[in-house]
Formats: structure tokens, C-alpha cells, sequence
């Protein structure tokens, strides 16, 4: 059995949810440019969703984000069902509210914080109505001047409020915390960091964990530590993957430094978080000037060819460099991994799988990219904020 | 003569401009929030930005952005005339039209740039009716993905679109280039830093200088230093002062290092920048969550208390500790002119010259803000893209 | 009573400990520059750093590293004693010996492993006869190269000897343990950031808690946050102060942003923290290019002013603006307590109590620094690695 | 003719220069490890880099550092080249005496500033000895607190001192100026960024270029667009080539972002820089923890294989996506040439040109390295500072 033959099972295992919103326009707060063929509604987001299956094998499931895909999910989760997937995580929405420009569920009004709890408590419904095993909690909650803000009583009346959702979790559902950096808030950020993401989780309990964002870091930040970290600690629910420059850019996974997501695969390999129930691989990312569903199509790759990569090392080569101290061996055992042009053989391999062995460019003979640029006229674009 | 009277000519000759998009609302892409009162035209603008200057003294001038703040001109600065300022610097907008999705100077197609070259000449054309002087020109341009763009061939590009538009200035107008490291564009953005904003400037002529955004830096840059090396080189042609924490986060000037704006002033005042006509100081700040008037007074406070505090620099006690390495006693001396509180001192010499001493109070205490909000109801706010 | 008078018993029972590495010579991997008057051995460092305490009242312990102060320990407390100051926290080192190339407390080795070990238990010993209560422990592990270090593991044996080490604190010893974003390692640090340092510390038990060295962190970090954390989670176990440009500069504290500074130490009170027996007010910097014990002055004098200051914030006025969604009242009230000169104020209080109003004056007539420089002559001066 | 077989008259033909310093100890401020084998002096220096050349055919020359490197040079020559290789670079070292603790070209005082100049002129009549054609100079000068220097006062000066040493040039020689921004200097360094590098050699003449160095700019900096920019003004002197995660961490070319390296040398092909007379390739780097010799080798293979990668980019199908906007086709085009494994061919053709196909094998079986591990017992190890 060649090495690429060992690792078929772990590969054929992965899966990758993407985001509803990924298909719908976004952009910067500069502008954000329409493209024909976008999405009008939730049935043509998981439509879309389901082509970027189709032809990879690696999208199973959507995540849904609320409100922006309220409708009638009993008819949505059959629709998925209709188009080969299945919907996913659930993700709430605090930050596109008046109510909510000073807090959610930080807020010093009990009245807001309220609002922003039962709207959980609605997603946590949902999650029943959809099958959805996660609730994904993102908090755009902070504040832009020094002083503005009362940090220490906010992270006290997030604990509560986090309580007090966590509660009402079902057996088999999941709370997963995000923490960001910096944006929208400029100053203060309430869960900037994983550790305060982890210190938050871990005071509800063993249902709620920690989402790793690998865009939601400060420049420099060894992210593949933080990996490793949270599946030692046992709180590393899921990822948002996608990719920066500068900072939360939200460029396709694998696209601004391939390096760094090989890195990171390596330790989720290392750790066990590899097709883990534990760990779900998500993307979050935003296709500003480039077209959605390719991007997305293209995004998946990026995350199947490097953890087939991250599979190809040499672990025993590498514990024996490591433990005699050869740095040079040890880094060239890693690279040569790195190195792998591990395309020809996935094409062969997918192939095998009755798959397409070039996705995209099945993808773009489809006609289904035409279709959906002539078919949907009219209506509202689906985007941030809709 | 206390030190203090020594430098009330300088203080009383300062003069800051305000942009007119300040007034309108602006926001992150996760959200614009609305505000009571917020201005729907450009004639609205104009008069809350009286405001600023009647309370302050400070804020003689207000800037200008095509095609935002299109209307008649002629109309509009009589109206300025009106309530007790002029109209300044024309800045011009070549990043919130479909076509300028992948650039407009530095655009691959020809009648793109042509396109985003005549723009610039209307620009041209409304200065000569405002009486403006400066045109401002920041460019959005660049790209997301290593490939996308071929940088060299954007940047022969940029020079010729900008000698087109440098050629049809008038005798007594500049080309003012700003620079900014990234944002909307994540990978390359075309002018990115100082060093490419002299060459491409420099390459024009004299009429041609940098625009420093203090907002606009890699993480860690001295933008002292930058303004000493522009002032030195003749090429500081304004400043767009804001504030910062993270990226171009566009906060009020001095709020997030205070420190940082008296080392840009002391570096003005020390390469003769200040109240000279070569520089031109503006602000461009986004007021997300505070209320934009009261925003835009503090922000002019905040530069002329650091503008006070520059002055009062013992600049002979500095050369005697720097000449003699004693590095302790220079920074010592250095501190303690940015230690001296003088706000009381600002607010008695305000008095004296028929302004308020406490600004901020006298515009609340004005009224104007329940006017605005009372009666600017209905129609469609001003804002980023409008 | 006026608001000063109010804050005086908290700025009277302050105590910030100095570094006796402070008072050697120190600098980049560049050069180290030697300087007139360096202490030879640990006996001179405290006799210098007494004379911090003696002109500000402000340093009544100092802080030894091991190996560096090895001595007779009873003579060197009995010296400190008579010098008027105490001895502090033992600093352990882990970083200077060549068998800990590849880790000390985290090596792949046993054998190395277990020698760190001794080398903390030996550290232990010495704080009963120093009659100190913390071992602070700064570890310099991590790796260069991808590859190179497994990182779990090694995590998973940081674990293992920091339980071995805190088993053998007496019943009011500390372990406090620091963490640091990089630098020495440039791939990877085996504590990296407060949120492995908690983990770790949470795993050992009540004794055990982080030390937070305020140049430690990633660009754009927001220090007082993870103060406001820390404090909140009961970990806060010690600051080491210094400040930043770049990355870990070393420079005076307060120099570089005294506006953080102050943001702190607001934290600080706001959590508690201040004059608090659990959290311990340290220096750690380099003097490379000015003279030390001046530094050293200068550094507690901004730590006092700041405090001041700090104290001085009219949390009311605060509060109410916070809980009224006033963002820019709220900003004002914090930034007048920054913006309040109170060094008069303090001149005024410290001669009051027997104080010279001027340390920095009253150090430099005293005639010590011409004695040291005079008299310490021959020898090797201490310094990093000595 | 295979796509590789078209490249390989421009892999012939590159040379990578070794800095002689590479072989010699380094560290961090903390620790300096000993290596076994070091060399004693520069012919040994020379020796260790010959074999470099020896198993890659990729660095013919040897970078000198003075005074680190002072001895007779004509006998140095002679045995470089009995070895194989040339004399290169000569490098200025302006931070290793006491006089430049407080700056050395910018120095307020003239007669430090006349030493400083007069070492420069040194350096020019060695290299007539040496026949090298290239002075680089690399300035440690800067401040450490703000109001310790005047900046402005010492770009001047530098300029001055810089105009003296460029009138000494021969007619065939260069000044190469290397920017750095920040290190060993923590508040302003003289020579910071790019463009002030650019503005002081534009001011000198043809004959003055900039060094950029991979590892000196700020986080996030896009470096490939200075490479572009540079070689658009005529102005890219050299590289001096490393990598980084953090600071200017001197790590392996190539280590830290493969990807990085790659879109740098796309735009050296793209901008005519490759094997060009005017752009030389260096390498700067410190192995603190790896073995030197073949550290020096993997860094000379890491360039030659992304150098191999950047050839083949298949230019025609990349213009010709950029130009009709297909973002994800540019960046597929783009990132099919980085993914390609050429090592594989790389080898092969090393053989039949008489090299080994695998050079670091060789030269671990060659017994050079246990040679000199046994011989070079005794003496001083040269390292950073000797």
C-alpha cells in the first residue's frame, strides 16, 4: 500500500460545512459590488451550496445564519435533503440590530440583553427543527474608546447571559464560542482571544466549546499553538477557515499562506481533531471580487490538499529528528510533506470515487453557473445584512 | 511673556478642515448605524460643520466628496459663506462604481481609466467654482489574490493616469496623493505606503505632494518619522488625522495615542509644517457610535491641546541634552511638555477672543442638536456611499 | 478633603520591586555597552537599588536572579536590610546553560529535565533564607523551525515539571509563571500568551498564578483587558513593567505609551488589584543606553504619576456616562483623569513625607553616581549572562 | 523542449553570495551557543562557505563583514579562490565600538561622525584589494526614547556623511544602502523603510542602490510590491535574504513563508531582476540552533527551487486571465507554479551537470563536517562581535 493509499480513508471521512452567506454578496464598508446569479433567498443558497458537493464530495452540510435565512425550515431541510446536503450549524445574529450598537448580551440594559438571549433561545428552536447539533456564537460586541466601556461588568453579564442559553441546550446540541481580535469594535473587543473564549466555555460546562477563526488573530500569532492547545484542553469545537494578509480579510482558506494551513492540519492530525465528532471544519469567508460558488469550490481543495499533505508526514521520521535534536532533519522531514504535489494523485483518486477529477473545471462546464446568471433576475440579492 | 503667550499667534492662526462626510453616518460592513438628525444633503453638512467652527475657531474650512456632495456649487458656497466658512480640498471617488471593481486609474482597460481620469478633470472643474485649492485623491485600488493584478504594469499605469489629471491643474492647484497600507484591497494595494506616494509624486512636479492619513501605517511605524522625512524631502503636502488601535479604524485624533499626535506635532512644529501653506491639516474620522458635531469638536480640541503642548517644547533645553547624549534629561524635557495640562490656559485664552472657554458646553448647550434631530426627519440620511 | 488628599493612603502603601538585573549592563544581540559605575557583584546591585527607595519611597524590595545573585544569601539579606530595602521575588533561569538548547522544563530529555527541575527546587531553597514568597519563572523554550519541536508534547511535559516544582512550595510561596509572545524561540513559545500560562496555572492549583510582563504581547494587544481578565479569574499573580515600540524593547515604563499606562492601572483599580497582596507591582527592563539607576527612578515615578491618575478618575461620572450609552461624556471623564498634571501635586506630597519633591534632581546632587563611577573600577560589571 | 528544460540556462546561470559571518556563532541577546567545528578566522569562514559552492554550484562568492573579517586580503583572495570561490560584498559595521552608542554617520559630533566615514573609506580600499564591486551598509543608528534625537538633524547629517563616502567610490564600485525597521534601536532608527533608503540614494547618484532585506519591515508588509517598485525606479541594489515569523528573526530563507519567497521572485522575473548585473543575491541569516554549513545549504536550494517554480509560471495564460478579470483563473495560473514539485527534476538535472542531485546528503557524507569538529579545537569561535 503506497502512503497516499493509507491516508484514502481519513480523506473520503472529510467533510467541510459551508456558510449560507458565503453565496450572498458581501464586501467592504467601502462597497460592495453585486454579481449576477446571486442568490435571492435560502433555497438558492443551498442550491448553490449543493453544487460545490456535487462536484467535490466535501460540502456535506450548510450552516444557516439567523435571520438572514429565516423561512420555513422544515421546507429548507427537505429542499437540502432534495439536493444532496444536509443543514448544519446555526449560526445568531447581534450585530445588525439598533438595539445592539453598545452590547448584546454584554449590555448594560437588561431589557437588550434579554432580546439577545431569547434570540439565541429562538436559534437553539431551530437547531431543533433543522437537526442541527451547534449553536455558533460570534459577538461583534465591544467598544471604540477607552472608557466607553465598563470590560470587567461585561464579561460578568456575558457569563450570565451565556448561562442562561447554555441551560437551555438540548442533550445532544452544542454552544460554540468565537473570539475576534479586533472588528467592529475598535478599542474592546469582549472575547478577543481564545483565552478568553475558553475561559468563558469552560465555566458552563463540557456542552460548550471554542471556535478558532484562523482570520480572528493578531499579526504574527502562531495559530497552529492555539490548535494544539484547545484539542489538549478538550475545548476545540470547530474552525472557521479562511485566510488574511493584514486582518480579518476573509480571503479563501489556504490563499494568503498555504504554509500556515498545512501547519495548522499538521497539529490537527497531531491532536486527533482529524474527522473528530469533536471538531467541525467550517469556512467563513467572504468572495468579494471573485465568483462564489467556484471560490468556495476552490476553498475545499485547499483544505483537502493540505490535510492529505498534513497526512503524507512522516511522523516516525520526525519524532526521531525531533528527539535527537536535528533541527535541519526535523524541518526537512515537515517540508518534504509540505512539498508534496499531492494533486495528480487526488485527481486519481476522486475519479475513482466517481467524482470529477477537476472539480472547478466540471464546475464550469456544468452550465449551472449560466443558468443561475440568466434565471435569477429581479428580487433582492441575498448579502450581509439581508 | 509667559511661555504660554509666547505661542498664541501660532494657536490663533491654526486652522483645521473638516470633511463633509464626518457629518454623515458611517459604520463597518457589519453595520451603519443610523443617528437622529443626521444630515440628507450636502447643505447640511456644510451647516453642521458651521457649527464646529463657531464654537472652536479651529475649523475655518470643510472638504468636499465627489460625487457625494454634488450639487451647485456656486449655490453651495455662498451657503457656506452663509454660516461662516469656505469650501476646501475636492476629494474625488473612484471606488463605489461597479466599474472600478479591479481599479480605475490603474485599470487593465482603457476606457475604465479613461473613465476614472475624467472624474478627476470634473474634480478639477468644481475647484475652480468652490475656490478649492487641493485635489485629494485616494486610491482604492489593488487586489485580493496573489495573480490577480499585475502590480508593475498597475503601476506604470497609475503614472500616466496621474500626469493626464496633473496636466489640467491650474497654477495654484495641487495633486494631493494619499497612501494607505490595505483596505478594501487585501493582498496589493497600488499605493500602499509613503515611499511609493513620493516617487509616483515626484514624477509629476511640484503641484504634486503626499497626503499623510495617520491612520494609514503598518503596525509599529513611526509616522513621525514619516512626517520629519516629507517635510524634509518638500512633499508633505496634508494630513487626514485620525486615530487608531488596530488598522484604519478612523477614530477621533489623539483618541487612541495621545502621545503619538504630540510626537507628529513636535516633528511639524520642528520641520516648519505648522501654519504653513505647503500642509494642510484635515481630519477624516468616522463617528460610528458617537455623535457626530460633538465627534468633530473634540477632534479639533484634541489637536490644538497637542498643537499647545508642541509649542511649549523647551526646544533649547532639548538640543543642550541631545547634544550632550544625556538621554534621559532629553526625554525628560520631552515629556514634560507633553505632561503640561493646558487645557485651563486654552480655555481662558479662548474667552479672551470671544469664543467659548469649554466648547463642547456651549454646543450642547446650543439647542442645535434637538433642532437637527427634531427636525431632519424623513428623506434619506447622508452617508458613506450616498 | 480635595480628590488628591483622598488617593493619598493608596499612593502612601505603594510599592513597585526593582529588578537587580536593572543595575547591570545590558543590551541587543548587536552589542552591550559597558557603563561607568556597573555593579560587580549583587551586593553593589542593591546597594544601587536602595538608592531608588531611599529618593522615592517607591521600591522598598528588589528582585534576584539565579544564577546571576548567587551569594551568601543571610549576608546579602542582612545588606539589604541595612541598606533599607528587602529582598523579593527569586527569578529562576533557564535560558544561559547549554544543555537547554532545545528546552529546559519542556526537553525531550528526562535527564535535562529533571536538571531545570533541581534548578527551580534549588531557587525554592533560596527564597526561605531570602524570606521571599514568589518564583517567578520566565521560560525562554519553544523552537525556531516548523517541525523542529513537537509542540504537545512538550506542552504535556511543561505540565509535568511544573507540578513537580510547585509541590515543593512552602504554604505561602507562589509560582508565577509568565508568558511571553517570542524571544528568544521565533517559531514557536512554549508559553506563549495569558492563555496558556492560565491553563497551566489553573492545572496546578491555588499557589500558582501569571505574571504579566506589559511587552509581552503581540502587536496591537489590549493589555488592560487581559488585566481586567486575569483579575477576574484570581490569577493575576504579578506585573512585570516595562514598554514597547516593536516587540519586547524593554524601554522605561510608560515611555512609550504613557496612555496605556494609565488604561492599566484604571484596570488595576478598578479589578482591585491595587495594593493588593496578590498582585505584585515588578520592573523588568534594560537601561542599554541610559544611565540605570536614574532609569530606575524615572521608571517608578511613572508607575506613581500614573496611579495618580488613575485614582484620580471620577468613576461616577464614569458610570453614569457608561450606563447612559454617552460614548464621547464617557471618553471625557476618562481622559481628564489622564490629562490631569499631578506632578505638583506629588512634589508636594512626597516633601510632606520627608521626601525630596524632586527625586530625580535629589539623586543626581547626591553625588552617588560620581562615587559608584569613581570607585567601582576593575572587576567584571554584572550584566546579562553574569 | 520541456517547460523546465526552457528554465535552465537561467538556473545555470544563478549565484547566490554567502555572508562569511553565516559560520560563525549567533544569538539572541540572551544566549550565544557554541558549535563544534566553528571557524577561528576568515579563511576558515571561507573554507566552510567553499563547500557550500562545492555541493550546489549556487554561491560562488563570499560576502566579507569588517573588521569581523580583517586579515591580509590578498591572501584571503588567493585561498578563496585555491577554494573555489571570489570575494564579495564588503559590509560596514558601524555598531560594535563604543563611540556609536549614540549614532555614528548621523552622530552630532563630527569627529565620530569623521571616524564612522573614515572606516567606509577603509572598507572602499579593501575592496579594491578584494575586488569587490559592492559596499553595503547597514545602519544601527537610532534612538531609543522620543526627544533623545533629532531626527531631522540626523537624516541630514547622514546624507552628508553618505555624499562624503560616495565621492570615494571607484568608477566601477557601488554604495548599497540597507533599510531596517526597527532593532537594535527601539524608538526611531535612522534608515527605517524603503522609500527613506530610496530618497537618500536617489539624492547620491547612479551608483547608490538600495539593500532590501526580507526580514526588516513592519508586520504585514507587502514585500514583493517593494521588490517591484524598486526595480521599477532602477534603484534594487541587492537582497539580503532570510525569514521571519516575528521580527527580523534571520531564520532560512524560505522557513517561514514558502510562499512568500515565491511571489518575491515572481516579480524579480517579472521586473528583469534575475541574473541581472545590478540585483545581487545575498543571504543574511543566523543558525542559532541549526548547523551552520548546512544551513547555508538548505537556504541556497530553498532560493533555487522557488526560483525554479517562479520561472515556470506560465506568463501567458496569467496575463491573459488578469486581463479579462477572472480573478480565480490568475490566482489557479499563479498558484499551479508554486504548487509544482521541482525538486524531483532539480536533481536530475544537478546530476548531469556533475553535482550531487542530492547536495545536503553529500555534504553529510562528505566528512567535512566531522573533520572540522575534530581540527578546530582551540581558539576563539568567530561569531557576531569577533
Amino acid at each position: 500500500m503506497t502512503a497516499f493509499e493509507q491516508i484514502t480513508d481519513d480523506l473520503a471521512a472529510q467533510a467541510i460545512e459551508l456558510p449560507s452567506w458565503a453565496f450572498g454578496n458581501s464586501g467592504t464598508r467601502f462597497k460592495v459590488f453585486g454579481t449576477p446569479g446571486t442568490p435571492r433567498d435560502p433555497f438558492e443558497k443551498i442550491a448553490d451550496a449543493a453544487q460545490v458537493h456535487r462536484h467535490t464530495g466535501l460540502a456535506p452540510t450548510v450552516a444557516l445564519h439567523i435571520p438572514w435565512d429565516r423561512c420555513d425550515f422544515a421546507v429548507l431541510r427537505a429542499h437540502a435533503e432534495e439536493n444532496g446536503v444536509r443543514l448544519g450549524t446555526v449560526n445568531s445574529n447581534t450585530f445588525q440590530d439598533d438595539d445592539y450598537k453598545f452590547g448584546a448580551l454584554t449590555h448594560e440594559d437588561p431589557g437588550v440583553r434579554k432580546k439577545a438571549i431569547d434570540h439565541h433561545l429562538e436559534c437553539i428552536g431551530i437547531m431543533h427543527e433543522t437537526g442541527s447539533r451547534d449553536l455558533k456564537i460570534w459577538l461583534a460586541e465591544g467598544s471604540n474608546y477607552p472608557g466607553q466601556a465598563d470590560m470587567r461588568g461585561r464579561q460578568d453579564r456575558l457569563h450570565e447571559s451565556l448561562r442562561t442559553i447554555y441551560e437551555r441546550l438540548g442533550d445532544d446540541q452544542r454552544l460554540v464560542l468565537e473570539y475576534k481580535f479586533f472588528e467592529p469594535a475598535f478599542y474592546h473587543t469582549d472575547v478577543p482571544d481564545w483565552g478568553t473564549s475558553y475561559a468563558q466555555v469552560a465555566a458552563l460546562g463540557d456542552k460548550a466549546v471554542v471556535c478558532l477563526d484562523t482570520g480572528h488573530h493578531a499579526p504574527g500569532t502562531n495559530i497552529e499553538f492555539i490548535v494544539m492547545q484547545l484539542l489538549r484542553l478538550g475545548k476545540l469545537g470547530s474552525f472557521d477557515f479562511n485566510s488574511r494578509f493584514y486582518a480579518d480579510d476573509d480571503l479563501i482558506v489556504g490563499a494568503a499562506d498555504p504554509f500556515q494551513l498545512f501547519r495548522i492540519l499538521v497539529e490537527v492530525v497531531r491532536g486527533g481533531g482529524l474527522n473528530s465528532p469533536d471538531v467541525a471544519f467550517m469556512l467563513d469567508q467572504c468572495h468579494n471580487v471573485e465568483k462564489k460558488i467556484p471560490g468556495q469550490i476552490r476553498s475545499v481543495l485547499n483544505v483537502q490538499e493540505m490535510t492529505a499533505r498534513a497526512l503524507l508526514l512522516d511522523t516516525e521520521a520526525l519524532r526521531a529528528a525531533q528527539v535527537s535534536g536535528d533541527v535541519l532533519e526535523a524541518n526537512a522531514v515537515f517540508m518534504d510533506a509540505f512539498q508534496t504535489d499531492v494533486r495528480p494523485l487526488l485527481a486519481e483518486w476522486r475519479a475513482g470515487r466517481g467524482l470529477p477529477a477537476d472539480p472547478m473545471r466540471a464546475y464550469l462546464d456544468s452550465g449551472y453557473q449560466e443558468a443561475i446568471e440568466a434565471e435569477r433576475v429581479g428580487g433582492v440579492q441575498a448579502g450581509w445584512g439581508a
